[in-house]
């Protein structure tokens, strides 16, 4: 070997090492999680090595300085949109899914208006829940796949825009996420931490309102996974400069009264006209007065509250809708005519076969039934129906007496209703009379770094 | 679906649910550790969900029922020798590798001498420790690879035949080795135990004597670990129907005082002579005390232990070798005339810089000195120098006054023969005269099954 002057140049760090190192419960520096990141998304590591890896970190966990480096390298092998062409905050949120949760719908015009810049990149339906570009395409003509200068001219026009991922944005987690469904390495809290936070900080945020859904609906059944995953995300967020915060919300039924495309899109119109569901509503105004407080509109999130409650009375809210949806190449007649939404042929009821109270409902098997309707994907590849869904007359706490109806099925194809009927009569929980259930508050916690305040 | 009559065919099993189920700590049935290992021999399970599946396997570990369900998968990846038509007990011993271990090369002679058949399957040199197929190698002419009918050949003709894995022979250890290899995966008892033990039960023997080492030149440092793996192969042994031992042995240093592959096989003759160290000597009869309790030939070890002398003492264990070399294609002569097996050019001797006692030798530094002399390989692809080599004058226990020689270093190049010096003489630890050592009791302890006695 030659005689250099100075230090020696640091060892190449090899692969096999970092499995080893994480295998045994060490914890990563940041070079070797860059150099597993940025060698895997260049091809140079084979998926075995990888896949050895991530379960590892399944059993093993991230410490937070690990999880913040991961999430920075996945960020990094895209591009991160640069806003700072907009004086604005720009500032998103993100709900982890849930079932009939239409709030991004209601949240992105609501903020605009307010005078935040929404950069919004949403996914699609997963498993049993809904997704927010599914719901945009029930609106005829609507375009979720603007290229990066179509979305930034729509950002400017009207301040809120909403499309799907790019190839340009973290093409790391793409990768990452095809291997991880494929070889059982899903659920971690710290790679779903990673895959949801480096997507949401490439859209090149101030601020971040996460939704972090918990119950019988949600993924992390258990609020404390919940309130785990949101911890985690909301200090990955902070030590990457951003103000962030978390509320763990409620998903042990569906989330206002419809489920469905078409659905969902009318029911979010609803409340931006200042009606809809209670709840719904209640919902929308918490988490919007929390991206005013973040984006430095307002002091408080009682006055964030307040401020987002005027913008859906002036109609402000509902206008920065019908201009988004115009922009993107949407029909804007559907705001003040959502009958021109797809709608299905067919409806029926499914009746209560007993007097009292719902006790609960099955919120997941509401969501697989709306799949089954031909609202969600059974397979990758299925399309989509927009007009099908679930319109609920009862929620959890309400009383009900023998034969009224418990919901409504908006259904195309008979045999698909008779299945998503009988999975809908099995969700409902209904008890005697002798014991009335407290409905469960909306939002459980709300999580904030140590930097916040 | 077609109604049918009956119960319905059992679902097929997913790939992924098998990685997800280990995963989760759940133990698998013996028809889904069947499955993947069928599907990943041939081909239809790609390496990524392997891969995963291993380090679930790492860090959940396997019950014993696992265990033995994935050795007799792997077993049954390939051929299983037939060899019922030897009317004599099929015994083979095993080590799981040291430095200068070279029983095998007086057993296999010995135990056949005693009218037993042992259809011995070797490997290697594996890091630091040596390999029996690079020893046997070095005696000129000497073939391991001979093809199934030629193994039979000189098993008939002597009892004994030494050769290496061949193709039909376990194929699922094989390729499952090669990903472990680079995924990080290779240190779980539960996985060298099915590797060991599918290709041990490949040579359709009625016994096995396993030989576990433990010490700071055995792969197992600690002796907690050793008997845990001992035990693990063990019991699977047994649960296959074959008569089994473990004895836990000391490799704290090098065992016999030469550590090389000519030199090896010179004192594996010696032992075979009468002569050679006395704790090898020692060694080799009490293993082959116990192939002679297995194989049913004598009631106890001590008696197995005398016929094993009186085998040596009458010469007939030597004639054996000389039989075998001979019918595998080697020079005979070398037998009677070590000097014909190849030897270094130069020798240098490593000297004790102080007196006192040998407190301790770090047996894996002498076994990666030979490896850096040439011995071994440092790189898979790498050639062996069958010549070179380590002659130990003292051993742990012994006294030694400064200036007189620890090591005689036996080597064909200078550069090598440096880096091995320094790494020798840091090996040896001399302690003052006041705190002499107790020399280690040679067999820790013998593990047998709860159907053994």
């Amino acid at each position: 070997m030659n005689q250099t002057r100075g230090s020696p140049a640091p060892l190449p760090i090899r692969t096999i090492d970092v499995i080893r190192r994480k295998r045994d419960g060490e914890e990563l520096s940041r070079a070797e999680i860059e150099y597993l990141v940025r060698a895997y998304t260049i091809g140079e590591i084979p998926d075995y090595q990888v896949s050895a890896w991530l379960m590892a970190v399944i059993l093993r966990g991230l410490s937070r300085a690990e999880t913040s480096a991961l999430t920075d390298a996945m960020l990094r092998s895209g591009d991160v949109l640069d806003l700072t062409e907009f004086s604005a905050k720009k500032v998103d949120k993100h709900s982890t899914g849930g079932v009939g949760d239409k709030t991004s719908l209601v949240l992105a015009p609501l903020a605009a208006a307010g005078g935040l810049v929404v950069p919004m990149i949403s996914g699609r339906g997963l498993g049993h829940t809904g997704g927010t570009l599914d719901k945009l395409e029930s609106i005829p003509g609507f375009n979720v796949n603007l290229s990066v200068p179509e979305f930034r001219r729509v950002l400017a026009a009207c301040g809120c825009a909403m499309i799907g991922q790019t190839a340009e944005i973290a093409p790391a987690d793409r990768k990452l996420y095809a291997l991880r469904d494929v070889t059982a390495t899903v659920e971690s809290p710290y790679l779903i931490c990673a895959s949801i936070m480096s997507k949401k900080l490439a859209e090149g945020i101030d601020a971040l309102v996460l939704d972090v859904k918990t119950g019988s609906g949600a993924f992390m059944k258990e609020e404390k996974d919940a309130v785990f995953l949101a911890e985690l995300m909301v200090e990955t967020g902070e030590r990457m400069g951003k103000a962030i915060v978390a509320l763990i919300t409620d998903m042990d039924q569906p989330l206002g009264s419809q489920v469905g495309n078409s659905l969902e899109v009318i029911e979010a119109i609803d409340v931006l006209r200042g009606a809809g569901p209670e709840e719904l509503r209640e919902l929308c105004l918490e988490l919007a007065g929390w991206m005013f407080v973040l984006g430095g509109v307002v002091d408080s999130v009682a006055d964030g509250k307040t401020r987002a409650a005027e913008l859906i009375q002036s109609g402000q809210a509902l206008e920065k809708l019908r201009r988004m949806v115009k922009l993107q190449g949407g029909d804007e007649g559907v705001i003040d005519n959502p009958e021109r939404l797809p709608r299905s042929r067919y409806t029926l009821t499914v009746n209560s076969p007993a007097s009292g109270w719902i006790a609960s409902i099955n919120c997941e098997a509401v969501g697989t039934a709306c799949v089954v309707l031909g609202g969600g994907r059974e397979k990758k590849e299925d399309g989509i129906d927009p007009a099908v869904g679930i319109v609920l007359h009862r929620k959890a706490g309400d009383a009900i007496r023998a034969g009224e109806t418990l919901c409504t099925v908006h259904y195309n194809s008979e045999a698909r209703a008779r299945r998503a009927q009988e999975m809908l009569l099995n969700s409902y929980h209904v008890a005697d009379e002798a014991a009335p259930v407290r409905k469960k508050m909306l939002v459980h916690r709300v999580i904030r770094g140590s930097g916040g305040k």
